[in-house]
């Protein structure tokens, strides 16, 4: 038995030219523990933008029915020569019903029920997707479950570093993110502080109408000394950024040294002894990262990807993190969308300008059977 | 007994001017494990200059025998305000004659040795040192000791690190210097790969004078494609760059990066998942450090102290170190000076705009007692 249906992919090509395209696709049997996914709902992160609308032109793109053909800034398509001429599938995670299974005993287990899955082809009316990462969703729709791998898993990953290097706070930049607020409620029912950093006032009040302690807004003008002031009140020496480009990074470790600077006795040319540490998570900027010589030597910069954090789980944090989900999709994990687009409504010109500004509480989610 | 002696002090005053100023002092009577050293020998380090010369200008400064009166710029002072009105004791090592000592055992048993210490106070005629960071200098001079301790034990520091974290090669940018040329003996004698980064082909034929077998000049046309070659011949995933401002460390991620996406087989939007790793160990550049978003997420960039390190040594391994600069100090641990000057020739204006340029294989040697 095969399965015809149409998948998204986006080519750049030598020319520096991005090509989103709905094309027409034949899936096979899956096979092992596979299984083949009936696509019902699939968000639109901002892991996803990146191989659809990263330097490219918006305004400028051809847009007709199902393709889109976008020219790309120079210098961003050179950092991804890699992947030109290759077309790659797009949508990181999504859920729909598993039509198919191969012979595999997980495979099997998952044939006729609801699942959320991470197959990296979730842009399409079809998937495979690997049985291991799929997530059984009992009783719930599909755009109940159509966001339950990447940022619930991210946020509970934030939480179990914070804990692994024993911090007990923590920073999060662009925090009123559907992942920030998942992040938000973890740490307080987890009991780790936590310093929300976000850019406009209706985001704070956002944020602290559902619980947050520490809210600051980086367009007030005294934001830094009350950032400093609330890694002092937490005692947050570790952060997480999703900006990457510009100084977020720069400034939240300029907050740490401030407090760390308070607890000396005398003055040290290479700064406190404290500790600090920033991970970046995401590029929503991607100017470069900007690190000023304003807090000696003890700080730490790093990335922080989700895959290689699972696979530094052993199967028992992994098994609980996956229940925790499930048993938290309408509370703790609940996504929210701003609009529903089906696969050639998600390649309009109206849709693209929208959902590629990654505004906060305007997520896009897609329904490729309409 | 008291004994008096004059003795280096720098000091940011509330109106951003920096005043070396040698005073008059009285040494007390060491106590426990301190020991009293007529200071013979003290070199003028790079870590030494931030305290003395950072920021400040040194065309417009006032020189008067014993003393020099600099404007610091404005952002610089700012970023040092911690030690403003206080008088900073300056010279992190150097040698001498042990002439007093206090009760300790320790202590009383250097008592008339000829020894290196690292009293952070070097650049006087007499300064208190802990007896158990004293080395024995035995028939060696003053001047083969003087630089016992921050070079020797940083160069050795980073094989030691190297080691810890899993690498068999490292990078080291700025490599001509007199760190670095002592870096590519231990590397040699310890079997590690070692790719240096000279700017200058001088430099680059002293290292291969010395047996480096990879040194690329930043200078070159293709010094980015020379250096991912270096780095693909060595596997050198890790580094150290004195630099730190600037693009310097930026620029080893993108090479080793470079290296690694030639393992890849797909493409991936994250980068690969080599963990690459620079630490910056210096600010010879004042400038922001700039990361650009071209090397995925897989990177780690961290300060590296050199106090921290030996705080991270269990005794055993901080005995080895010692023991093998003391074996080395004409050899692998041997410094060369390219000029001497006593307390007040080190404030004559042509020494300080020679010294501040820190220009590699032009280390002053200060001889308190001329």
């Amino acid at each position: 038995m095969t399965t015809t249906g149409r998948q998204l992919t986006s080519t750049l090509t030598a020319d520096n030219t991005m090509v989103l395209e709905l094309e027409e696709k034949t899936f096979p049997q899956p096979t092992g523990n596979q299984v083949l996914v009936k696509m019902e709902a699939a968000p639109i992160n901002p892991s996803d933008l990146f191989l659809m609308t990263t330097g490219a032109d918006l305004q400028m793109a051809e847009y007709s029915p199902g393709k889109v053909v976008m020219p790309v800034a120079p210098q961003v398509a050179a950092g991804q020569a890699a992947r030109k001429g290759k077309p790659q599938k797009v949508g990181n995670e999504g859920a729909g019903e598993v039509i198919a299974a191969g012979e595999g005993e997980m495979a099997q287990a998952l044939l006729g029920q609801r699942v959320a899955c991470v197959p990296g082809s979730a842009f399409s009316e079809y998937a495979i997707a690997d049985a291991m990462m799929c997530l059984p969703l009992g009783d719930h729709t599909s755009e109940e479950g159509a966001s339950s791998f990447v940022n619930p898993m991210t946020a509970l990953g934030f939480a179990e570093t914070a804990k692994r290097e024993g911090h007990s706070a923590i920073i999060h930049a662009a925090a009123a993110s559907n992942l920030g607020q998942m992040l938000n409620r973890i740490c307080q029912e987890d009991g780790l502080g936590l310093v929300n950093i976000v850019r406009k006032e209706e985001q704070a009040q956002l944020l602290k109408d559902q619980g947050a302690a520490h809210v600051v807004n980086s367009s007030d003008g005294d934001f830094e000394k009350k950032l400093a002031e609330a890694v002092g009140a937490t005692g947050a020496f570790l952060g997480f950024d999703p900006i990457g480009g510009g100084q977020t990074t720069d400034t939240c470790l300029r907050a740490m040294e401030r407090v760390a600077a308070k607890e000396m006795t005398e003055y040290s040319r290479y700064g406190s002894n404290k500790q600090k540490k920033m991970y970046i998570y995401g590029r929503l900027e991607l100017a470069p990262t900007i690190l000023t010589p304003s807090y000696g030597f003890s700080w730490t910069v790093s990335g922080w990807l989700l895959m290689p954090f699972l696979e530094s789980c052993d199967m028992q944090t992994m098994m609980a993190l996956r229940q925790r989900v499930q048993q938290g999709l309408k509370t703790t994990f609940a996504s929210s969308y701003k609009t529903r687009v089906d696969l050639e409504g998600m390649l309009t010109k109206d849709a693209m300008m929208d959902y590629a500004q990654m505004s906060t509480g305007e997520k896009y989610l897609v329904t490729p059977h309409g």
